[in-house]
């Protein structure tokens, strides 16, 4: 694995590793200490094109973590409001050779376009509507904390999908581990041939109950620049998971940020239901898991240098927790 | 001590005790390598909600110098633009579990709320008018590294204390220490009640010989969404603190940003009555002396854990300055 | 060498030394790991009052590479909007002890005030239209690593001279590295009386056959608050670097952002004569010299200090690779 570009690129396998290699950081992240050394003296460049809380901070902590140094650029208050273009952004972060790049932009294919111009290891935190794998992995990550395997799951994503990257990766991720999808929304907001990547698709919540767990995806309003639904009240009337809707035996996923009151009612995104900040815990250490694999993985033989180690700084020899 | 949300909660001997702790660490400030390792593997993240130069950048320092990692969050570039609630920012960030959240919060008694959400040990960097009390504390520390003991001492603290977060602080942290406090400035920015401080109340500068120290306070142009002044040219007429006002014996402190010309004059701010830059020098050692007593101090024995160190991480044993 | 402020400042023997240093680092940039431990405890202030991609970036990574703190500070979501001035955000921050301050500003001369102000050696990153020191140092080691000895070599710096204060620091560099300068471009952005630096001026590119080497300045939309050219076309038409006007022996530089299709037209960006991409990659090393240089370097002993060491924290003794 040099890059993470897509859900589509990983088998059942891959994921599986991340997992358990996101499990043995989980121990880390309870103890006084919660670093590692696994990633001392490399680089990791965040580089975010779209404003972002959890996913901007979970990489950076996720590098620190790992001992590496982590350089954050934000589009607003570089060279970018001088109208430079991705690609000469990209060619002048990466002559400075950071080991990773972590990338989110709103234009979709923008990683794997990047991933061909840099030799780093390209991180997709989101590319337009196209993909966000790393939230599938977390996603994948909390239901294996809390049901083990996934295999003949039944798992409704409901809401925007037109408009999530996160709903694209998550159907491929969850359909990989052995679940059943079902997409549901108002038909304004489904993707037409959604049904080619094996998921149903429903426009009512009528059979919702049949679901294992619920998937609420956020009302993107940044991202809707036309008229989607009549308005967040008619949306939240017929697709809102709320307690009239969500079963006792049903857990509740959000990718986050939260509106509450649109897509999800406050008191079940405050039950015992919801699993939305062991989602966001997650986020650390699949992150972890994610970098690590890429930048001390098997790859390639990475654990001695032909060249004497400098002084002072330790080699990523070992196992991540060595 | 588990937060540092007010001055209130600290009694003496605890203003005392990280007062002696920051003169510890002013020794480390005046070496050639200014770091010691004492929360090394810990996390700090601060999460700033206005803008601020000192505060957020001392808090950065302090918490490198100590070894620790740093995570800034600015509102601006996050989900907060996406409009996302404080509670449902903060429960995202300390799902990532940090050491410390530090948080500086246009709302009054934010600080406290959040205490209440999460494990993290919680520092408040001012929250809206109500307190900052990292600033009394490092005022507290110029004054008993200038003075010795304050007990007796006269302080005169004046402007904007409607509007000022740092005065409230500050009469209590010097009053806790033994000083005489009184507050002076118009009556439109002086609040009904103050007194019940336990502090004195003037409306003009006539007796202000009788200080030793004279604090002024920066008019908050940013905070004051109505007319509480005639003008500022009418406010410095009256209540500025210049050459004509300050006798030679006196010490004029000021929290800075200065606006030269409005609540002091420039002639006071370059003299050497003036301890304004000391202030801003002490900002780092009392923070650190803060994180040390929340992260590494004697409220829970933390000194080896029972769990098998991480290999090439150290412990967090010994003293500061181990 | 306590600031760097100016190439002025710099005699040829100065700029060999570092060009060498950024040479020894270079071997490093290659290695898995590209840490060395020589500004550990170091404490490094990127203070940007303007928009930078490639500089802050190259300097943040340059004091990484060394092992030093770095402390971002953008005038945005600073102090700075509650109109402090530069005196006292300087004062302010150097009261927090920084080793070296980065500083970018629009103002000409900012960079030797403020080292007047504070103790921390001072790099100048560009202040306003005057001078831009490391760009013009990674420039020469850029050719260095290509030719070896300037000594007589033809260098032609075209475009917007006005308002470059790359220009400016070029001009001097090149030349003291023994190379013939020409300026060329339209007479309304070359100053009046620039020939008095030892350079030709041209006002067309008739003769730029003559030139070993092509330096094509950026035009700087958003430093032309008047107007300077006719069009954008305009300009292109008569001065932009294009695959008709540059030869198949020369060198194209440009300090970057580029304009595809403005300055410099996109084809010959991407030829093999272009060395841009090797002028970034220099950034860091030649950063890291400076850095180096200023901090660790033999103008006063500090190898050892007569205090004992804090333990933890290495020293900065012996070589930049110890």
């Amino acid at each position: 694995m040099k890059h993470l570009l897509s859900i589509e690129d990983l088998d059942r396998a891959a994921i599986e590793r991340i997992i358990a290699q996101a499990e043995r950081f989980a121990e880390v992240a309870d103890r006084e200490i919660k670093k590692v050394p696994a990633l001392r003296g490399r680089m990791v460049l965040n580089l975010f094109y779209e404003a972002s809380t959890r996913t901007r901070s979970s990489f950076e902590l996720a590098a620190k973590r790992l001992s590496a140094d982590v350089v954050n650029f934000a589009a607003s208050g570089s060279s970018v409001e001088k109208g430079e273009s991705l690609k000469d952004t990209v060619l002048t972060l990466s002559a400075h050779k950071p080991d990773a790049i972590v990338l989110r932009t709103p234009w979709a294919g923008a990683s794997a376009l990047v991933s061909k111009w840099c030799d780093a290891a390209i991180v997709n935190a989101g590319d337009g509507k196209h993909e966000h794998p790393t939230q599938a992995l977390l996603d994948v990550y909390t239901l294996h904390r809390r049901f083990g395997r996934l295999d003949g799951a039944t798992i409704w994503i409901v809401g925007d999908v037109a408009h999530s990257r996160v709903a694209r990766s998550n159907v491929l991720a969850f359909q990989r581990m052995g679940a059943h999808v079902t997409i549901a929304g108002p038909p304004t907001l489904i993707p037409r041939g959604i049904e080619q990547l094996g998921c149903e698709v429903r426009y009512t919540l009528d059979e919702l109950a049949s679901a294992d767990i619920v998937y609420a995806l956020r009302m993107q309003h940044e991202r809707m620049s036309e008229t989607w639904v009549p308005s967040m009240r008619e949306y939240a009337t017929w697709y809102q998971i709320n307690a009239r809707r969500l079963t006792a035996r049903q857990v509740l996923m959000h990718p986050g940020p939260v509106n509450r009151g649109v897509e999800v009612s406050g008191e079940v995104v405050d039950s015992p239901q919801a699993v939305i900040t062991a989602q966001v815990e997650a986020g650390v250490v699949v992150r972890m898991a994610v970098l690590y694999e890429l930048l001390a993985g098997a790859r390639e033989p990475r654990a001695v240098s032909d060249r004497a180690p400098v002084a002072g700084v330790a080699a990523a020899g070992g196992g991540p927790l060595a």
